[in-house]
């Protein structure tokens, strides 16, 4: 018998599916992931504002199957660093995701594995990012207003934040003269 | 190292990604899809038109990863069916399929293989229908602009047309006081 929850639709103004509360990171959540951590302790002084929220679904398990997440950035810096989620590999490596772009301006910074090889691709309204099984990928808002997406991954695929948490992706996504660039973290 | 072709646009004035054509689908490619067959033998008489088109992307294969299509049906109706796609079941069957809506309004339509139970489900802008494993499925134009959609789903799905061209869906999708119904076939 085919399962009830089959569709669903975007709440614009929650940024999430109806009927599927997001989970919200907020700038203490985002510790180590800032490049320039003066300016990130700086930031946090000032407040704890939300910086990004995904809202996930998982109507099957199997293989085969599919889950999917709308995420939303909101716009902002720390120092000349864009807002930008933790970024993950996928625990089980082979698979895939493909992100659509809904609203707003931004980039994944995407890194593979096996050869440290970074790849910055922009992702917005209409635009799709396609991330390879094997590939660290990370969003950046670089826009001024929230930058939302969807992800569709295989229901397998699992989330690894501590590879990341550990060694942070090799570049940095970062404002240089209005224009963003990625720039060696050894450089920044 | 990673691939060169990673991201990805829409092109509204075509319907397809930038970059990769779309198959199309004209009337003439419909045969035995509606229901009433002398209502599309009158349809054909008077031209044929297109019906649906589909841009597709397959960046990658293999375990894991995922292709991707943008989806274009026309609005329009042969009798009191409305336009509509051939519908497939996956070759694999246990993939899935993720489908979200970007312009206009419509249906899908599931039957589940095992059991014959069918769904009629609403596609639209900003919704989104999930087609599980062992799943056929028919996208439906019920407005009276083009629906648009993107499917992404895993790269070794494959599509299996021949089992639905042989039995075809057990309901019709039609207009009834101009409202969308789904009837059974028989009773049609």
């Amino acid at each position: 018998m085919i399962s009830v929850s089959l569709s669903n639709s975007i709440d614009w103004e929650k940024f999430e599916f109806v009927g599927s509360p997001r989970v919200e990171r907020r700038l203490s959540d985002l510790c180590g992931c800032f490049a320039d951590e003066a300016a990130y302790g700086e930031a946090l002084s000032h407040g704890d504002p939300l910086i990004y929220s995904v809202s996930s679904q998982a109507p099957a398990d199997g293989a085969g199957q599919l889950h999917y997440g709308l995420g939303m950035i909101a716009p902002g810096r720390v120092g000349r660093e864009y807002y930008l989620t933790k970024g993950h590999l996928h625990a089980w490596r082979e698979a895939a995701e493909v992100y659509l772009g809904l609203a707003g301006e931004g980039f994944m910074l995407l890194e593979e594995e096996a050869t440290g090889e970074s790849r910055l691709l922009q992702l917005g309204k209409d635009r799709v990012v396609y991330v390879p099984g094997g590939t660290a990928h990370r969003t950046v808002n670089t826009g001024a207003d929230p930058l939302v997406y969807i992800g569709v991954y295989p229901a397998g695929a699992g989330h690894d934040y501590g590879t990341i948490a550990e060694k942070n992706f090799r570049q940095v996504v970062t404002d240089r003269g209005g224009r963003p660039v990625a720039v060696d973290r050894a450089e920044y």
